[in-house]
């Protein structure tokens, strides 16, 4: 049993909506992706996306040509400018993570991913640095400079490893950082730029001496971005893995020592920290995104991680992404909150629920969150991960103090294993890799919360609220006072009470 | 427990998507009835569509004018072309009854509802005549006399009751049923036309009568239309009225009574007969057309009309429906499937669960149908009427025989009182008499039915299906055959049962 | 040759978009309204809209019942929901005339119009008021009181006509209006209230009798409202109705005395004067309306009628409008700007091109006007209405002065007897009164300006525009500075430039 | 001047419409590409589409992977039923050119494009084989072989091209058709296969060749495929292209040669001939695809095509088309016609214009072509295409005779220089590379044809038309007869000549 007042405060920092991870750019040509992306802005409305390939070949921005003996740089924003005004028509916006590579200017071959991103430092920082203020300047000249100045620019991604960044060497890296953060300042220096974009592999050693170089050198840091996945190594099976989670306060402990470590600095005490990227698995395949328990150990992480963080980016909105190829089925263990043929999966819910806890928090614990609205209403987010196996359902009491007396209208929306969980019913289907649209439909109909709605009655300010939530149940909980109208002759008891009766004379 | 062999056939003749009824033909020009029209299009398929008038003021297709001292007519097709537009881009064609009188040719001032159809005979029949031939020969024109010819023509409305036709006069309508027979077939002698159209008050004589004259008069008649409403009167209070339920099977006697008269005529032996309206009240604001038991009822009957009957046609569509005047709430009791605010009630799915029941009938009793669709599928519909009030549920066990062995995946679809029910959620809502937007969205999704999904195995041919039905549960089940695959790596339960471990070294 | 300084000002008040006039408050509950209303603000845009019939019968919002021995009041705002939710998702907002009378607080039987709208005043005032009140505070309950406070509300229609307000009872207007203000200014003081929306019978002492009467009894008015028709007394034939325009100075004159006399108060000088509606015929029968000649009259009205007036409502929008019945054909002389089949007339380009006028005036006079928008682009309407049917194309040249040295982009859009005139293919096609979906097509391709671009080269600040105007032409120019870019390689001379040639060798 | 016979026949086989060519297969996951096939099919509704890809790479649809020591191969087909879907959606189907080689199937690494398509045979003819079995297994399963069945085959693309299939090597090539054709036949016997799917290049001595080889082997052949440039070698120019054409008569004279060819093998003879690709110039970036010129050549070419073709694709229906890299402008020279954007350019009109000449050929002649529909009504292509740069206008005039007496309703649509040409209004815009909402409507207005309409009468059977032809005019032409309607009152002069009179008494 919670006791809460609803017209207290606990800390709550709900930045669920800030921002969300896509698949390399110039997936967002893709029908699918956009279709995907609607959902997922319809539902939830994130503030920004981001995600790799920038200046990778497919979205074709930087090129060279021979005129006679010299060779010239040339730029091509097609693709730009249509991924952007895909974006900005579903009111959300990139945060610019410059890279990778462009051919034409790396120093060498090595690429990462099924689409072959060049990890390679530029052959020439200076042409580097062109490319990037030619970008931004095309931004600001087409999009207006008061919106393009609001987009925050991430120098590259996890340079803390060799795969995405070559020998992940830490002097190259700052260097990169070093002439990027000067090159967009020098664009316009409102912009907002951040780094190391580190993974948790040997991150202490990578934040600490990123965080000294940018003193040393004095250059600005606007904002300082890690990534966090919270899964052991994946056991890999055929196109499959299957991972182990780490308990969610292990992980939180590490998300602890980033922030630390920044405070520990005169200079950036209190610096904003973006996690640009987080999720259970880190993998693509990972069969786990798809379950509810994703779903609810989500919920979990979503109630904490706006305590030190302004922006947590879930790794993805959708499963158009090729990192690791083409996959075969709809429900595939892709990052996405959506899964092929625009089918939500669990997890969809748990930021569509969390977007709708808007104003003051009032209840924050293991078990969910409770905030008020400006309106008077109460929202909240109950969960009830399994993180154990254990397959128990649990019983949350929550009693409210503080509200008006009166009559109430009760609301649960629903995601378990019975509700919002087209896994189950695509697995019960027989696992088809090409669904129809009978089958598309279905799964459709199948991914959408449960509702539940009743009264209650408030008498001296107090109402006591129960909730009976499954294994792995994430619960959407809305409570607003009835303004209770009747129209004359309407009883809705009688209503429901009409009966037949045999034959009589009339 | 019933015993099914799925290769057999039971006598099932589902017209249940044949025709539906409509309120005054140029509400048909409304954005929301044509709104609430598509929604039931796009979910239930009615190939007709018929209601009230055609030749009413508002339609303006009639009138008069002055030319010098002579009175002549002309015809205004303007509101015709819109609404028959607007029907056949939604795959509904109507079946044209021919009234009510238009003010100029009509012989007296009567007139019946809120939009007050003139009820009163032609003043000049060859006038009359030659309104229904300039009609139909304008429907033929814009539309292709291949199309038109197969829109049925039904003549007047309720002729035997008095405030639907002057006096209810047999004579007259007698005059108004041969002059009308004979201008429509000589204007294409393959236009099939029927009537009496009469409803349950004095029927037999009426009907009796009605064949006679035909037989005499040696008129064509194409098909016999008749009503069907199943509740007594009702009891008024406010804008509302109350009532009692027949039992079912007094309801399907008087029925009976109808077929067997007109059977009893060699010359219209088998004749097919039109219910050209049916529901349980007859009063557009009975609150029981929005409740569970209403949509129960109704499956109950839906089992059993096509029995003796070439068409149904439940009265109405939808709420946008001015009979009684303008409804002040949603959930006013209107006859609608579908309430204002495009808000499917319980009944609508009953009409949809019916219209999947495509192929051979194989079980058809008092909880239920089942048909074997041509691909082989069992699709279903079974209903838990609570005919008294008590308030119980059951459970409904079938035993099929003579599948293919294998896996298979059941599909149930809900609507009871917890599923499917928006009237309940509109109550607890406070009975706002004005939806907001987020009303209307919450509303929408509470209406859905709810769903279950699971696996069942056939060997020696047999399963057995088991269903327990809350009260007042109408209920889909579709049963088809899996054919599983299986993705390289991917194993179903290993996916649900990842579960957190702590810390530990990789 | 007018001489044009670009960085000059010249008085030019375009409120052509301020509000626009609609058919009777119900016809808003239509889909072809509703879709002519959607084309009209996709392409002009207006804020506001005006129509009679808020509180005839078809809205059904008030009515009486009786209680026992007592006869009470009720309200249902079920269809006014559904009208002010369609025009405000289309972004307009109602002036909200108060008018005509319930049929069940009326004190007698006088209609006006095909759709019998009561024209006495009520039976009680005090229910009136109450009704008054309810619908206000419904609506600022519905919609929010910071919207609904700014919509202007006006007493009645054209009383000063006995058609419309039984035997043009000044007295009586008097005190509806007194209890009318009252009312509203009681619900809320910051409400909007205008009078005496008078047509031009009579009006000088209409005018002058009603603002004494509101000086006296120091009532509170907001603005001044009146009706502007520039036709004489039409000739009916059939029916339609053709009509001798004024001369656009006599009809300026007019609008002068009303000017003079309400500045002739010093406390109503420089009070705002909504002329609530104009146009040039004042019957929704008159053939003018569907001509260039309209468009280019109206065209020579709007540069002028902003000198005045804060507003000016073209009476009407669109073609679904039923005071003399429902129309025959789709060029049947409708008020519209667009006729039925949604097809826009030329009259609807007039005003598209004078949504396009923003910014500061810089000419002004017969010919037309020019603006110089906020980012310096130059736009402009000219015209050559042929007043006299004369047929008579013009010239005009205008020499602009003040501009920035360098190239500049040309665009002309034109409506005359070839482009944008519906009506003349119309007429060709035989005159069909069902337009088919190919005609409805061709119709819609063929209702659309022409356009003519180039390119200007403007040296020493000055470059000179010659535009030759085809009778009853109506053009929209616009010319803005162009930056010119060239992509590497690509030659415009050149590539129009490609032949074909004899078989030869490679 | 042209004397026509209404009811004669000239020989005039349109397959205009029959198919279309594409950028590779997965561009079609694109929504910029799938919008401007909506475009074009809503306009001009080709029945096939054909492209290369269907193999490659981004298509992801064959992949190996090791199972312990073993090498295995699987199939992905996740893209083919997205592009499927798309394509099936819009009522278009594809002809699959089965091509280029999966990498990880292929004997080489020699590839095509800046997509890199590997142009080197099957690493292993028999898995080469199930491929195709596969590939065309799965779409039977997913689409029905009904509709599968009916999609053609052709094996490769311009194998005498070195640079399309390794060393142009022939014997390999046949090796490829024997394998291929085998394998489809097997799948079911009743697809259609065709081949050699050769250029202009070294052209007779492969068609004879390769009928020599089926003929030999005794292997099936449905079809005969060729392609079809009617261009010398570009000039380049940075990133374009500038040709010369070839004269219309030559382009035709090498035509029929293949047909000679072809029968002159009696097995062959009248064997269906598909020119799978065909335009004037075959390089992407060729800037006359743009223009006027192109449209009214292509037109002239529609005329012949069908003498002797059963289908005849243009090369390609839009601008999403990536061989040579992504495009820097949206007029750049593609071989689509439509640009980015959803322009349509002038050649889009030609077939617009021609994909409704249904009906029976009543003339053709190097100025157009006249077809007499079922509906009795006349339709007709002109063209003036300015080969030689002479810029002259034309005029053609047409005596029709065995007309039925009476009004007629003749319209024109027009594109020329002045009309239908976006590239003149780009230019003078100053060729903006990146397009901004409102440059993007109003090029896509400009972009729209001319219309001209009038009346003619027709007596004696008789009728002279006189189309005036600006130079690289087309025009479609649509004379139908008036069936005059009049309303009463309605006089059309009358409607037209009102005009304004000074001020006098009423």
């Amino acid at each position: 049993m919670y006791s809460v007042n609803v017209n207290g405060t606990v800390p709550f920092n709900n930045k669920a909506t800030h921002c969300v991870g896509t698949g390399r750019m110039d997936l967002a040509l893709h029908k699918e992706y956009l279709d995907q992306l609607k959902l997922v802005q319809d539902e939830i409305g994130f503030s920004f996306i981001r995600g790799h390939g920038l200046f990778s070949k497919d979205m074709a921005i930087f090129r060279t040509y021979r005129d006679g003996d010299v060779v010239k740089d040339e730029y091509n924003f097609t693709y730009l400018d249509m991924v952007m005004d895909s974006y900005l028509s579903m009111n959300i916006r990139p945060i610019l993570e410059l890279g990778f590579m462009p051919k034409d200017l790396a120093s060498g071959e090595q690429t990462v991913f099924y689409w072959k991103g060049n990890v390679t430092p530029p052959a020439d920082y200076d042409r580097w640095a062109n490319l990037v203020k030619a970008t931004l300047n095309h931004l600001m000249d087409r999009y207006g400079r008061d919106d393009v100045i609001n987009w925050p620019i991430e120098v590259w991604n996890e340079p803390n490893l060799p795969v995405f960044w070559k020998d992940a060497d830490m002097e190259e890296y700052f260097k990169l950082y070093e002439v990027t953060v000067k090159a967009v300042k020098e664009t316009d220096s409102e912009f907002k730029v951040g780094g190391p974009a580190i993974c948790g592999v040997d991150d202490i050693r990578w934040l600490k001496g990123f965080l000294d170089m940018v003193s040393d050198r004095k250059l600005p840091l606007d904002f300082v971005s890690r990534h966090h996945y919270t899964s052991y190594n994946p056991n890999p099976s055929g196109h499959y893995g299957y991972i182990e989670l780490h308990e969610p306060q292990d992980a939180f402990r590490w998300l602890e020592r980033s922030r630390d470590i920044v405070d520990s600095y005169p200079e950036f005490k209190d610096k904003e920290i973006f996690i640009t990227e987080f999720n259970t698995s880190y993998i693509p395949n990972a069969t786990i995104h798809d379950t509810t328990l994703n779903a609810a150990y989500v919920a979990h992480m979503l109630s904490r991680l706006g305590d030190k963080h302004e922006s947590y980016s879930y790794w993805t909105f959708g499963d158009i992404f090729e990192e690791w190829g083409v996959p075969f089925t709809p429900f595939h263990g892709g990052f996405g909150l959506v899964a092929d043929g625009c089918i939500p999966k669990p997890t969809f819910w748990t930021f569509a629920f969390y977007s709708r806890l808007t104003g003051r928090g009032i209840m924050k614990n293991d078990d969910g969150v409770l905030t008020r609205r400006d309106d008077g209403s109460i929202a909240g987010v109950l969960q009830n991960p399994d993180f154990h196996g254990e397959k128990k359902s649990k019983t949350v009491e929550i009693e409210l103090d503080g509200l008006a007396d009166g009559e109430y209208f009760l609301l649960s929306e629903i995601v378990n294993d019975r509700f919002g969980n087209p896994l189950k019913t695509w697995h019960e289907m027989g696992e088809p890799a090409s669904l129809n649209d009978g089958q598309k439909t279905l799964l459709r109909k199948i991914a959408t919360p449960g509702s539940e709605t009743s009264n209650i009655t408030v008498t001296g300010g107090r109402a006591t609220l129960k909730f009976g939530l499954e294994p792995n149940e994430v619960r959407y909980v809305n409570l607003l006072p009835v303004k209770r109208t009747n129209d004359r002759g309407y009883d809705y008891e009688r209503t429901i009470s009409q009966v037949a009766v045999p034959e009589k004379e009339e």
